[in-house]
C-alpha cells in the first residue's frame, strides 16, 4: 500500500479525539534571534510526548479486529515504542517492545510504564528481527514499523492536516515547514498532506553528519549514513530513508537542512526560556535551523515541528547549564528584521 | 467596578485572537500516581510564559484610547511585568515597568526583551509607588495592577471559559479545579466564570506556610502572611489577598491546598518528564496538590492550572538533578487507583 492524502484524511478520521491537535506557539524573542516568524508545532505535548503516537494509532486503529486482538509488537528503544505500548493500551490489547539489554534504565521503565511487555536482547549475541517474528508466530502479533509503512505515513501526515487548518485560520498562505527528519515517516506524510498548497515548503532537517536524506536527494536514491551513532539528536539517527518514505521526500519537499548538535541544544535551551515546552535534542533540529540557518531568500514566516520531548533528565539540566541565558538577538547573523 | 461574569465574556471577546486557548494535557503516570485523573490547563504556554498575559491584555484593551495612547506603567519583576511589557508592544504603546535595581538580571533582561521600559529604584532607600505615581503624572501612564481590578480578573477570569467548554467536549460535569493563588486575580476570575457550573469547586492552592487566602477564608476576612518571602514558589507570594478578589474566593472557593517547597518541585520534575511542560515552582502548586493531597472523596477528575513556566535554567535544572527520575506510581499514599 501506498502512503496518499486519501490515507492521510481516513487517518484524521480514526486520530479524532484519540490524539491531540498540538498547539502552535511563538515568542517575539526567537523571531529576533531568526529573523523572521518562527512557529512552533509542538508535537512533543502529544500523548507519550512525541508525534509518533500518532502513527501508532493510525497503524493500531486501521488493523482488522481479528488481527488487532492477538497484539502488536515494535522494536524499539525510544519514542516509537512508547507510542506503541500506549496506543495498544488504549485500544485494549497486549504491545510486546523488543529492546536491546543495555537500553538505558529510563527508557525501559517508560516504555514499561506505558503498559509494554519488555522484551530485551544481547546486542552482541542476539538478532532482534529472529526473536521478534518467533514471537510474532507464536503469538499472532503485527510488527508496527516505525517509519516505512503507509499507515504510519498516514498517521504522522495528519499534522501537516492540522498545520493547514492553523495556516488557514492564521492567514499564512505561504511558509517553510521544517521537519527533523530520521527515517522520513513524519517528512513525508506532511508532505503528503500539504502537496495541494503550493506556498508551503516542506524540507528535512538533519543532524550535521547524518544527513542521509539530504544526500539521497542530491543522488536521487536511497543512500545510507556512514553511521547511527555518534550524534546528541539519538531520537533521529536512522540508517537511510525508507523505501516508502523516501520517493514521497524525493518528488516533494524542499531543500534538505542540517543543524549541529550545539545548535540543537541551543535550539533546546531557548525553548526552555521562550516557549515553555521540553524538547529532546533530536526534535530541536527543526526549531535549530529555523534559528540559525535562514537563506536570505527564505520566507517570513517558518513553521518547525518540535517532534518530540522524551529526554533524560540530567542530560537536559546540561544543556540547561551550558546554553540557557544566552537569547539575546543574534542580529550580525540575521538578514532582516522581524515584522 | 467589581467583577463579574459578564465583564469575563467581555473580556474574552477582546482577547480572541490575541491570547492562547492553552491546550489540556493529561499522561497516565500522573494519573497513577494522583490515583485520579490529573488534567493539567499549561497556562505556562501562554504568551510571555504565564497567565498574566490574559490580565494585562484585558485591562490594556478596556482603556479608553485616549488613555492607553499615553502608555502604560507596572511595578513588578516577574510574570506580570513581562506580561504587561508585551501586551502593551503588541497594542503599539509604551510601557514602563518598575523594578528594583537588585532583581535578578534575567528577569530584567526579560522584561526588557518584552519591550518595557525598565525603571529600577532602590528597595532600601527608595518608594516605588513615589517613583512610579511621579512618572505617571508626568506622562500619563495608567498603572496596570497585578490583581487587585476588576478588569484584570476578567481577564484571567477567561480560563474558566475555556474550562468549562473543555469540560464539555470532554465530558467532564464534576471536577476540582486547582489554582495557584498568590492575590488571588487568577483564582477569583475562574470562580467567576465557574459559577453557574455546580459540579466544579475552584480551590486556591498556596505554598505552606504561606496561606494567606486559607486562612482569611477561615476567619471570614483578609488576613496577612508573616512573611512575603522564604519560599521557592516567588511568583504567588504575596502579602494578602485583594480587596477585590478575596469577597469572591470567600464566597465560591472550595476549601484550599497547600503544597510545600519539596512537592512543588517534584511536580516541576514530573511534568517535564510526562507533559513535556516547564513550569515555575510557583507554577506547579496545583499539579503537586492533585498529585500528593487527594482526600478520599475528592473528585475523580481533577484539573490543575499550571500557571507559569518562567523559571531561572540553573534552579530548574537544579531541580531535575534533585528530584527527576523518581515517577513511579506511589501506590501506597492513594487511595484508589485511575480508571
Amino acid at each position: 500500500m501506498q502512503p496518499d492524502l486519501a490515507l492521510i484524511h481516513a487517518a484524521a478520521t480514526r486520530l479524532e479525539g484519540h490524539t491531540r491537535v498540538t498547539p502552535v506557539l511563538r515568542s517575539y524573542q526567537l523571531d529576533e534571534i531568526a529573523g523572521r516568524r518562527v512557529w512552533l508545532k509542538a508535537e512533543c505535548l502529544q500523548w507519550t510526548g512525541a508525534f509518533k503516537f500518532r502513527g501508532a494509532w493510525s497503524t493500531i486503529s486501521a488493523l482488522t479486529e481479528d488481527r488487532r486482538k492477538n497484539g502488536v509488537l515494535a522494536y524499539s528503544s525510544g519514542n516509537h515504542g512508547q507510542a506503541v505500548a500506549l496506543a495498544a493500551r488504549m485500544h485494549g490489547i497486549s504491545a510486546v517492545v523488543v529492546m536491546p539489554s543495555d537500553a538505558p534504565a529510563v527508557k525501559l521503565a517508560k516504555t514499561q510504564a506505558q503498559g509494554a511487555e519488555i522484551l530485551t536482547y544481547d546486542r552482541a549475541t542476539q538478532s532482534r528481527e529472529a526473536i521478534g517474528e518467533a514471537l510474532a508466530v507464536e503469538r499472532g502479533l503485527t510488527l508496527i514499523k516505525p517509519f516505512d509503512d503507509a499507515q504510519v505515513i498516514a498517521g504522522q501526515g495528519t499534522i501537516g492536516l492540522e498545520i493547514g487548518d492553523w495556516a488557514d485560520a492564521a492567514g499564512i498562505a505561504a511558509a517553510d515547514v521544517l521537519v527533523p527528519c530520521g527515517g522520513g515517516g513524519m517528512t513525508s506524510g506532511i508532505a503528503l498532506a500539504l502537496e495541494g498548497r503550493p506556498g508551503f515548503s516542506v524540507r528535512p532537517v538533519e543532524p550535521t553528519g547524518f544527513d542521509d536524506v539530504a544526500r539521497s536527494m542530491a543522488a536521487g536514491q536511497r543512500l545510507a549514513n556512514a553511521a547511527t551513532s555518534g550524534s546528541i539528536c539519538d531520537a533521529i539517527l536512522t540508517p537511510m530513508p525508507g523505501e516508502l518514505t523516501f520517493p514521497v521526500i524525493n518528488r516533494l519537499c524542499g531543500p534538505a537542512l542540517q543543524a549541529t548538535d550545539a545548535e540543537a541544544c541551543r535550539a533546546v535551551a531557548l525553548a526552555f526560556e521562550h516557549l515553555a515546552v521540553v524538547l529532546e535534542p533530536g526534535g530541536a533540529v527543526a526549531l535549530a535551523a529555523a534559528l540559525f540557518h535562514r537563506a536570505p531568500d527564505d520566507p517570513a514566516d517558518v513553521i518547525c515541528i518540535g517532534s518530540g520531548g522524551n529526554v533524560d533528565p540530567a542530560l537536559f539540566a546540561g544543556i540547561l547549564n551550558d546554553h540557557a541565558g544566552d537569547w539575546r538577538p543574534l542580529k550580525d547573523s540575521n538578514p532582516q528584521p522581524a515584522d
